[in-house]
């Protein structure tokens, strides 16, 4: 089979972050391609139950020491913005506004502006200022993000996800197969070279 | 640095039970030993607001299949105990009172009699039995588990867990350094072959 690597992902996860920046290199050494698909873990985690980890008794050092160790293997860039967690419902909004040829490069770029620029996403501004420079028409953006239809394709897509099985960010799915958590790369490049086991 | 490896763990965990089956092998690649630490993680759930995985509205399919096809690739033997999650209290006792030497053995015939052989340690007759197989005196043992002093050595050593910053299970720590889930035993090998970075 060679279908696409459907790749789930929350701009505010640094793991998800993490991947976004090793997904493409696996997609293209099996010859598949990567589908971006950006949802909302908040609406996730009110199903699980869960919360941001670093928000979480016991689990608060641990995850963001593991989160910039992992970052020091993988060696990516790694910063934390200056507000943590943070809202990247404006992230995914243009995501998906931009259209599926546009989203992988301004992902890119949005997550790159949190994570190794430390830059603020929770302000609509500093979203906007990245959509700009990434070329995108300012008040074009603005406008997208109090569009209706822009507002109800994330609320679709998150319920999408939902049913799709994903419990958490990043969530890759090939050829059936589930992956939760930047951690699960290897296996799921594993997967990929084998046909599964 | 050549102190142990200090090993948290929960009975009723399937992770903790497939990092049991390699914990040892990692340690004496790199001269260390391995100390063996039950631990209630009912009582670190209730610091997190965690549960068991398979519980968890999305998580629980997920967890299943992770689980499974995780045991697949370490080529360790598993199966879903009769009941699960189950209660692994009496286990954790036993293993306390049975003392350091005899704990890393009598840990295995306990995480195996669940998770190699699908038996019920829920029931304390049945964890019994696998004392009674691996050795141990079957009516000293049973003694054990109503002993205060058994009872409080495991609540001490949860609470000591907690102050160390176990958050889940496996948990590991190695020269300071905590690594948490079975996923996270390359890494810790990595840090151990490194020193860290």
């Amino acid at each position: 089979m060679t279908g696409p690597i459907a790749f789930y992902y929350e701009f505010s996860s640094p793991y998800a972050y993490l991947a976004s920046e090793r997904i493409e290199a696996i997609a293209a050494r099996h010859g598949r391609a990567v589908d971006w698909r950006p949802f909302l873990l908040g609406i996730v985690f009110k199903r699980t139950g869960a919360g941001p980890l670093t928000t979480i008794p016991l689990k608060s050092d641990y995850s963001r020491r593991d989160i910039e160790r992992t970052a020091r293997l993988m060696d990516i860039p790694f910063v934390w913005p200056g507000r943590f967690p943070f809202l990247s419902v404006n992230a995914a909004r243009l995501a998906y506004w931009v259209g599926a040829e546009k989203r992988p490069a301004l992902s890119h770029a949005l997550f790159r502006a949190s994570f190794a620029e430390g830059r603020t996403l929770h302000e609509a501004r500093v979203t906007l200022d990245v959509a700009e420079e990434f070329g995108l028409d300012r008040a074009a953006a603005e406008a997208a993000l109090r569009d209706p239809e822009v507002k109800r394709r994330l609320a679709d897509e998150t319920e999408a996800a939902i049913a799709a099985g994903v419990c958490g960010a990043p969530y890759m799915i090939v050829d059936g197969e589930p992956f939760w958590g930047a951690d699960r790369l290897e296996m799921l490049e594993r997967w990929l070279e084998t046909g599964g086991w």
